[in-house]
């Protein structure tokens, strides 16, 4: 008889194969196949057109990291049961799960204060009756209350399946071939030292360099300038829509954005409605909508909402000087004269902060290497380069973004 | 002085350089980046994850081909001058700038009659005004009407830069590795023979490749089972959409699918109106309504609806055998049964029909072979294995579709 | 405690495991490593100067398709036992131990009428002392008398580990993407079908592209016209050496190399002597003494062994007319002119023959498929398209080599 | 009339264009072909099996990114005629071409003294009478007395296309994944500021990266080690077969290598005699004459020579510790009384020394940055992270290698 495994084709790791039944139903799931229509990048695929791949394909992809990972566990006699493995790969599975579209945006703009981490634990919770046990330990792992804390470690620490999948990913659909990394030979090397999830010594260069892959991802990529002028447009515009709709104007909106323009969410308005409202948001909501503004009556929205449509996005400078930042009344000034706006209308059109990359921060968590003689030492130790000074380093940047029409 | 000659991340060619001011500013055209809005493979994301790709970066994948053909053309002496270069450039940038979105089945579905080729061929038209001689002379390639033949057949033809992207973009967005060509040799051993494009003899094992991939990806992706039901679950969908919207039902929809759910648009009506909300459609329009007709009162659409959402998809059988279609009455009279609904509403849950794939038509249109005395042959006539009999079989398959529910 | 298992970079495949200390331990013998000094594909550097992978890297790397093969099937449900699988893993791995350097040109000119299966045998057989039962049921499935024939079919059939790794890695060195097959998708689709190693009905068109990927590098790689060219030039230089040696002349080479040109060996020589001396010979050996010879005496050795050295090879002559091979005597005569020769050592600078490809012959062994309801077929009947009169044609071509110098 | 510009596979770059029929010709020297017999990587193939790769391809990749590096500078507006092109592309062909068979090895027991950078430019300087000109720039190029620096940094300099390639290629045959770089990026980043060859700032993540990816070669291939101990073996068997050979022992050898063993060539002895024997040798003398060294007398070295050809190699032990050493004598000791040899004899099992990786010595020569406001900086100014501190460490380590034998 022939076992009837499900494999998915995947441009990255060739196939992946849905361990069992469990697991394959779980991914059938409504509430999973909803990360299908999310992309894991956001708006990202305006610099890196390769870019639209989603949140279901790397939760996947996570999973089969896991299974790789628990399997080289495994044949190193670490003590793992079946139910064990079974939960932590629904850990990983569901870490995302609560993750709405443009999530970033989202969170700076409609939904206040929630993050999407909380929001996964919820949505594990109101699964645990139906699912019983197996979630109930799923839960714990993710929550890091499980006895074997390596589980919870290759969920979430600073060398979990997230990372390794995530980097391999996203290199993969920008083309950015710098975050390519040794993850197959990481995951063999892989190990439990004193508990705790650990690297052979001879992984060490393999690990330096996930950590400057790591670096080089978030200002090649995930901080590039172009994607922080369209995220900025993309706050700007939900604000301005919102701030429409609270005042009584006529919005277009799918039903359930319409909900989160009209109610002001706040984190502790997470009941059951506002729940299954956000479940039925996906990035085709947000992106029909806004192209829907572009008519809009309302000239900020309108102007927000074509250039975000259209690529005619914001000018970002970048600097590592604060200072960068005092420019910014007087970029309001200009704002106001060349749209001829208020100040206040013309705060939608400005966006400034700093954005920073700590890489590894060495204090908070280890990534440690079990060494030959079966003692471990932090990265920072055993390696000879990226010590504990490069690697705590951390850089911090200023941007400030405006319409590119403002001269200075 | 440094030429800031744009360069575009791509992960299937590692770089694509933008070759000068005028193709980038087209590519800047509201009109252009409307493509990154469509995905090149419709809901084929459904079977294979990883195709969220789409046709804005499969045009200017085909333009880098297109601008590396060209180079390789003049290096064997071939006469082109700048305009035809950057004419030809053109061309194969908007070839596919007809397309909506899910156009197979918007075409069976909202848009009866109109295919993607006219849009194309009719949106060029409209910015020749603005655009002068070298959208005109970029019209003329299109149409076959421009005297050196061989740059229309690099736009379309048997073996054109559409094609060798496609398969080269399908095949890595996919994971689908069958689809890999040789592209980079194809191109090297292009060359004009008596005015037609043709390949040097010592490419004609890349060619055989060429033709025998694009027939594995057709079965394997194209025409893959769980796409084509996905794909008649879309066209339902649609037809009942618009059922309701023509008899005056309330319906969400953005406005410009509204126009098309509410307007029985026929070839004959492709007025300015028609193309100015044509050009506003995108996936979202569409995957936005469809999640939002979950919940409509009629029994028929909310269930179409709420399988293409959650993937809970018809069951496509196929056969080489017409006789599967001879089951179709029997299905029907099991859908009424099992839903208790009318024949009629029955047939929005049945879908048959065949699909084909000639692979290459050799008695339609030739690749040549360019022989090393410079005489020229019919692929069919230099290749040791796939001749006429082998490359002529047409492939026909008959399917039919119906929901997983109904047992026969 | 960390389980031991040594890891190989391999750069095909990512990483190869060697599987336990057994296998280990025979990789290690000096009868293995030796392979580690004969390039699989003999002179075809020449042409494609990616192409210097050893046949220890073959070996190897189809032990680990073998390896995941039998993983593939045990999850099937396959009844294979631990010692059936390491029988089957030491099978594959010493299944070319016996090729000696160049084995073709080898085969043609030193030591007529000995194949390297035979060789391969003896030498397993020559190790059954030594390893006792396991090398016992390793001989049985080489020589496919062991009661599980899918074993030996893994060895060697039509579908076998051997024919996909070195597919994918002469495709891998030599850089000819043609040869790129789709190995996982192939192993994962394998199954067992009536006793038959057979591959599952979906799997059809990995099995196609696989037969058509192969005849693509038989004639892009294999039989490459520059290859056959350098073989012929080192059948006439051994040739030439061995008469000089056996006629008295004085003759550098090393001692293993000398015994074979001072000694007529014939197949029925094969006695221990003959074995020790043959296991001492790799590329090394030939290559260094046809480096000397380029200064020897003798004018046709020098010369030969001067343009192999120097990349001065044979013009080769291909067409699929027999008649081609008319031209021999006028070239003969030709070569006698040019060089002032006689007959008997113009021969030495010519060389004709024929080389064929008949991919798959459907009529002497089957690729099976497992069809959805549990039958099989042979691919010619499965296949669409690949239909016995496509697959059993045989191509035949003709070749003739001869100096550049030679005008005719 | 089509261009008869010759193509070679390369599995790295896909395919290589030869630029013109001079290059062409060069090529064909038999000094040239020459390169072709030697491994890159000398005995890196015992520790990574696919590492066979030539000189003769990485002088041939280096040539491939010259010739487009010259493109990306020329199109940015650097005057570059066409002979400086062709003057290029000769020196970097050419850097490698004073290389002997394992080069390290060598130069550590037969040729004392004598490095390949002297050789080459030797070699280079033998050919201006047939060459002409172009070789003349080509040497001046080389040595860094041409006008344009940025011509010679491209052939040897912090960034120069020798290393991105080796660093490329060996990544591609080791298949140590963490080697791989933006190579195409950077390429694209090139300039020319000041005179000097630079890098646009937003390459400044790949330079980043490149240094990083050279450091992690380093300790993981180059100074593997595994190959320091096949190294060492090497260098103690030629140095004893030297010793043998000056005391009037019988020894086989290849006629080139009897020459260097039974002459005791130095530096200063590089007379033409010297050379056109230097000129013979190539890897396969050395190999051929260690595996039949094996049955010789003299028990060191038949010991030696065995362990080579048979993997019994040394074990190597590393450490940042100079105290490693100081275990030495203890050692010698040990192999004395495991031997029962001499303590002079026993010297030819030892082997120790230091080995060093600097990454990037800012204070030596600069990668050089252009920022857009056209100034330049230091990659060590210019980056956040790989300030000066962290570049300009050494790391140094110890080795000791002896017998596994001998206990301690």
């Amino acid at each position: 008889m022939v076992n009837k495994r499900k494999i998915l084709n995947d441009p990255v790791y060739g196939f992946i194969t849905i361990p069992d039944e469990f697991i394959f139903d779980l991914i059938n799931q409504p509430l999973f196949q909803r990360l299908n229509r999310i992309r894991q990048l956001g708006l990202t695929y305006m610099v890196y057109p390769g870019a639209h791949h989603t949140r279901f394909h790397h939760a996947i992809g996570a999973m089969h990291l896991m299974d790789e990972a628990i399997s080289v566990l495994l044949q190193k006699g670490i003590a793992i049961d079946e139910k064990e493995r079974q939960a932590a790969l629904v850990a990983i599975l569901l870490h995302d799960i609560g993750h709405g579209p443009f999530s970033h945006a989202l969170e700076h703009s409609l939904i206040h204060g929630v993050n999407h981490e909380d929001l996964s634990l919820r949505l594990m919770k109101m699964q645990e009756e139906k699912y019983g046990e197996i979630m109930k330990m799923s839960i714990d792992i993710f929550q890091n209350t499980y006895s074997k804390k390596f589980l919870h470690q290759l969920v979430s620490g600073q060398l979990d399946v997230d990372r390794l999948d995530y980097l391999m990913r996203d290199s993969f659909f920008t083309g950015v071939s710098e975050g390519i990394i040794g993850t197959e030979r990481i995951l063999k090397m892989m190990c439990v030292n004193n508990g705790d999830l650990a690297v052979e010594e001879k992984g060490i260069y393999s690990i330096e360099k996930f950590i400057m892959a790591r670096r080089l991802m978030y200002w090649q990529v995930y901080l590039h300038k172009t994607v922080v002028s369209a995220e900025s447009m993309m706050i700007s515009t939900l604000k301005r829509a919102q701030e429409l709709a609270l005042s009584g104007e006529k919005l277009f909106a799918s039903p359930a954005l319409a909900y989160f323009l009209e109610n002001n969410v706040e984190k502790t308005d997470l009941n059951d409605e506002v729940m299954s409202k956000f479940l039925l948001l996906d990035d085709s909501d947000i992106l029909t909508s806004i192209k829907v503004w572009q008519n809009h009556d309302d000239r900020i929205l309108s102007q927000l909402a074509s250039g975000l449509v259209n690529r005619k996005l914001f000018r970002t400078r970048l600097s590592s000087e604060k200072s960068i930042l005092d420019e910014k009344q007087n970029i309001l000034l200009n704002i106001q004269a060349a749209f001829q706006i208020s100040e206040k209308e013309a705060k939608y059109f400005i966006a400034s902060g700093s954005i920073e990359n700590n890489t590894y921060n060495p204090d908070l968590e280890k990534i440690w290497i079990s060494m030959k003689d079966h003692s471990r030492k932090n990265i920072t130790e055993a390696s000879d380069q990226l010590d504990h000074y490069t690697l705590s380093k951390v850089i911090k940047k200023y941007y400030i973004s405006y319409p590119k029409a403002v001269q200075l």
